[in-house]
């Protein structure tokens, strides 16, 4: 389950500091500290600084982190420094808002095809990407060189559009349905669930009610 | 910044446990053990016997958890026990996945409306909730009681759009935006990045390059 040495939530963080730690550079500042992160992004100092130990780049004191070598690291650490084949298996609006993110192709993911069963939309193009029938999943898969599925099905056919996808010889599958797939070790799968997102909000709002109510 | 008492990984883990624990009440189990939840979610369970302890609930030894009281005790901890009315403000892809998406509803997200700027939108309804003009925020707001706004707007949009939203008297942000929102601290803003999981996908899947290219 991942790497050893970085947990999940350090991973999870590691896009926030690279987003601040880019603005930084792109204003011509050769080194940002760590406290400056941590106020940032609501954090302690310490744990910005143990997160971004993993990387291998180290902080002098004073002066912080050199912006440009720590940009690499973090890239090369989370594998954006590659580019990933990927498709859309899915085409409804979820998928459609995913293709459309210009943020994702910046960090790599490379969306060449969508998948769907909906006859209405299979030929038509999303920003460019070709809707294709599930059908045509494996053929392309090999074709197109594909090693990674956004899963955006309904959640009644998840794990049989999942089987498919494994499959067809995809090996990542970035899941955004609320089932948990049941597939071979052999494939890395990375459960989206926005209903955590919701809950540290809910939690955060505590039980005050509206105005206009009692 | 939230409770004090638990964390937000804690908080983010809530809702898989919910489900999990919800199936096997509605399967007719009274008990659930600690050992099983982790099983299923690929956790320690000394991370989840933590993580349950701060519901108050606490598990017996070689039995478990009571199930209806646990997810009585989650619910209550996640203020998913209430209802919250909210509005989508952008009703692009994004907003009418969300809109869409069951799920939400069943933990207290009542959505009451949406807005947009498009004309070509404005008027029509998505799953029977009726998209309106920005002009009619404060208006709506203070009719509907909304408490809550989903953030779906482009990027370039955001920081505006979540100001209006606040001085309409909207406490509660949930930002899918990729921009940090300079707010009054009276506003409550939960981030949704989902490059977080994209980055943790990407270092499951490693380097390897895919089938077909060397």
């Amino acid at each position: 389950m991942g790497k050893k040495i970085a947990g999940q939530p350090t991973i999870r963080r590691l896009p926030s500091y690279l987003k601040i730690i880019q603005q930084a550079h792109d204003e011509g500042q050769f080194f940002i500290s760590g406290t400056i992160i941590a106020g940032e992004l609501e954090l302690e100092p310490i744990q910005v600084r143990k997160d971004l130990s993993i990387t291998g780049i180290v902080g002098k004191p004073r002066i912080g982190y050199p912006t440009g070598e720590l940009l690499k690291a973090i890239r090369r650490f989370l594998h954006w420094d590659i580019t990933r084949r990927a498709a859309v298996v899915g085409a409804g609006h979820l998928g459609q808002a995913i293709i459309g993110n210009p943020e994702f192709a910046r960090h790599g993911l490379d969306i060449r095809a969508a998948f769907d069963t909906d006859p209405r939309k299979i030929g038509t193009r999303v920003k460019g990407v070709e809707v294709l029938s599930m059908e045509r999943l494996e053929e392309k898969t090999r074709e197109l060189a594909l090693e990674l599925a956004v899963l955006t099905v309904p959640s009644a056919a998840a794990q049989e559009t999942a089987e498919a996808v494994a499959a067809a010889g995809i090996r990542g599958i970035w899941n955004f349905t609320n089932v948990k797939l049941k597939l071979p070790d052999s494939v890395s799968v990375q459960q989206e669930n926005l209903a955590s997102g919701y809950a540290v909000l809910s939690v955060r709002m505590g039980y005050h009610r509206p105005r206009g109510r009692s």
